[in-house]
């Protein structure tokens, strides 16, 4: 098996993280996303999509979709848990996941898509979208503050993928000066607390 | 329990569509999001993102996002398999899951979204972004009738999830003018079977 990544961009950092928070050692190709070897046809015959990363099984399945590569290994290896427990708790970590990636990480995204010199000529940006997700990611930014103040994790007590998933997105937003605000307190709590472990860093 | 379902909204179709494959029942109360009953605060206190359908259990959790609540209800009657069987099943259900979601429902939504009357003085609506969004669409069903070309079902030999988010999302794209044009044979062969399937009509 290997896992197709790349360093500079924000969805692999999930899977690494992830799977340093499991303690899986995966082998790994660098995909290089500045020269478009995505777009291209070796890569695109594994995934049509162009997306990073990809894990490649042994019997030639290719899993794009960084949450579907998690749940590979989650499946394979429950503990610890990072998307829950019971049915309920896992409902509960897929819901907080999935506002994380959807209410904050996309508007962030977007931002970046739509107003970054990256992307110019790759697509198609427009610039007032641009603007209206960078005030959406600002507020979202603040909304997740005041969620942060009666819990130490995003979807309770415990880490899960919706924090990896929070993190990796907050912390891309620095490209397009998205950042946590100086009265943001819970959320720079969260954010110390989150970056000092030692998967922060995979 | 009770579900927050809205009979005009295509996310509460999808959980709607899902409980009919499983055979599970569930009482439901009807959200009125033409009157915006769902950005008000006594539903905002139940999920503070507004959305629905929402999921409300008996002990006062309330598990919001369409594919949370459907996970909740596969974790606890896996028969029949709507995410996937095994470890590598679930990954690539999960992986076409999220294409369908992220590549073909989202930008039929967003087309909507910033185009329709519908959203006006509701959101900030950006027609060049809902054009973008529209062309989008339209290539990814171009491209999804060339994966139906080889499989029955957009995950493989069985009918998941993914079936049923691409099903409701393309069925919304009509509001926008977006259908599956003349041409696109395998596309409309999957529709017309996914479509005659009696949960289609829940």
């Amino acid at each position: 098996m290997k896992l197709h990544d790349s360093a500079m961009a924000p969805n692999p950092r999930i899977v690494r993280i992830y799977l340093a928070e499991k303690g899986i050692d995966v082998p790994k190709v660098q995909v290089d996303i500045a020269k478009a070897e995505n777009r291209q046809p070796p890569y695109l015959a594994k995934n049509p999509m162009g997306g990073v990363p990809m894990l490649e099984l042994d019997d030639g399945t290719c899993i794009a979709e960084t949450i579907a590569i998690c749940r590979y290994f989650e499946e394979q290896q429950p503990e610890p848990p990072l998307f829950g427990t019971d049915a309920k708790d896992k409902a509960v970590v897929e819901m907080w996941r999935r506002r994380m990636e959807l209410e904050v990480a996309n508007p962030i995204m977007q931002t970046f898509r739509n107003t970054h010199e990256f992307f110019k000529g790759r697509i198609p940006q427009v610039a007032e979208w641009g603007e209206v997700m960078r005030e959406a990611a600002n507020k979202r930014l603040e909304w997740l503050d005041s969620v942060l103040a009666d819990r130490e994790w995003v979807a309770g007590e415990r880490f899960t993928i919706a924090d990896i998933t929070a993190m990796v997105g907050i912390d891309f937003g620095r490209v397009s000066g998205i950042r946590i605000a100086d009265d943001q307190k819970n959320l720079a709590r969260w954010h110390a607390a989150a970056s000092a472990r030692p998967s922060a860093k995979a």
